[in-house]
């Protein structure tokens, strides 16, 4: 066990640095070496958990998607809200999310498969979406793939508008302001005029973890 | 005249370089030196119009905003709907409007200013929107600027997953998808009813334009 922490610790110091690097040039010209530096781990250490610098990429991009068990909800379109303001409150928050985010996003990383976050969003939104259909949370034209897809694709976006005029600052108004405009959609009203979308609920739903902040971990030992 | 006309062919052709070369290296990555080459043009030429890389980029950036004189529509929501969906068909068929958006997106592009865009989108669509509830399109609650800079995070993103999953061959699905979500918390239904956001509108509206394709020009000149 305590060799376990020892391994998630280095491997969350080594996504860190690696986080910062990509920020700072870039994936296609960041290198392992400047990784290691920053680390302060042996080379060793570095290509146990993260053989090549797409592996790192790929680390860094699954540290955005690494789910925080939000509790059920009785309410099946508050927790996709609160799966959407949460990710933003730790994208306004965490470093390593957001450089997932942007690395994502990034297109001139070539090599590196960036479908990979919006497809795995898009399944937990469609999930989400198909249960709220099935109790009578939305119109029946809905299509949950659909609208998951909008709402993933939508929040990139919004996110990198909010990156580039405000730094993030305005990132939980901006939010609020896409749902309120795609749920009407999609939403019976009585549901739509019982779901929390105001700004403050990122920050109150991450209040509500367990974690108070996220400490990304290998899937298997998560 | 003929002057002029020799001037605008070397602006294009410097920004098409500028755009490939960006394309290939990212902001950060690329030089001047390799934009000269690509071109073919004179270092005088190149310098004339574009005294620094941030200029050639500031310049690839504009190229996507450059307004294509959509004629006036009865229906303010309509040309707000085609200013959209040609905005996509440019982005699927004109590499350097696609560079352009690229750039805006450019986190790495250190110095950069890449808030421009964004503001200037929300700008074209705060005016169009405010015309439109000024004439009972919209209803009351709407706020434009905020309907506006929802649709422009949001198409900004839609683009990004478009061409992350399917290198922009699935982009009029993906617009015709957001518009149908965001519009009906905004249009009345009346309205909504009679617009056109079939997926083929981008191509429609694009063979109806006086330009087969697009010639970006510098401002003094369209």
């Amino acid at each position: 066990m305590a060799q376990q922490d020892r391994a998630i610790r280095t491997r969350r110091t080594i996504l860190t640095a690696a986080a910062r690097v990509f920020e700072q040039r870039g994936y296609q010209a960041a290198t392992i070496s400047e990784i290691l530096t920053t680390a302060g781990v042996t080379k060793g250490a570095l290509y146990f958990h993260f053989p090549s610098k797409e592996d790192l990429a790929e680390g860094v991009i699954r540290a955005q998607d690494h789910q925080l068990p939000i509790p059920d909800r009785a309410c099946k379109v508050q927790q996709l809200v609160d799966t959407v303001v949460l990710h933003a409150y730790r994208l306004q928050t965490d470093p390593l999310v957001r450089a997932g985010v942007r690395l994502s996003l990034d297109q001139q990383a070539q090599g590196l498969d960036r479908s990979g976050p919006f497809l795995r969003w898009s399944e937990v939104g469609t999930e989400l979406l198909h249960k709220a259909q099935a109790q009578g949370e939305l119109m029946p034209h809905v299509v949950p793939a659909d609208t998951a897809d909008v709402l993933v694709g939508a929040f990139a976006g919004v996110q990198a508008m909010s990156q580039a005029v405000s730094n993030y600052q305005d990132l939980p108004r901006r939010v609020t302001a896409l749902l309120r405009h795609v749920l009407p959609s999609a939403v019976v009203p009585s549901v739509l005029a019982a779901v929390d979308i105001t700004e403050s609920r990122g920050a109150f739903v991450n209040s509500t973890l367990h974690h108070t902040h996220t400490v990304p971990q290998p899937a298997s030992l998560s």
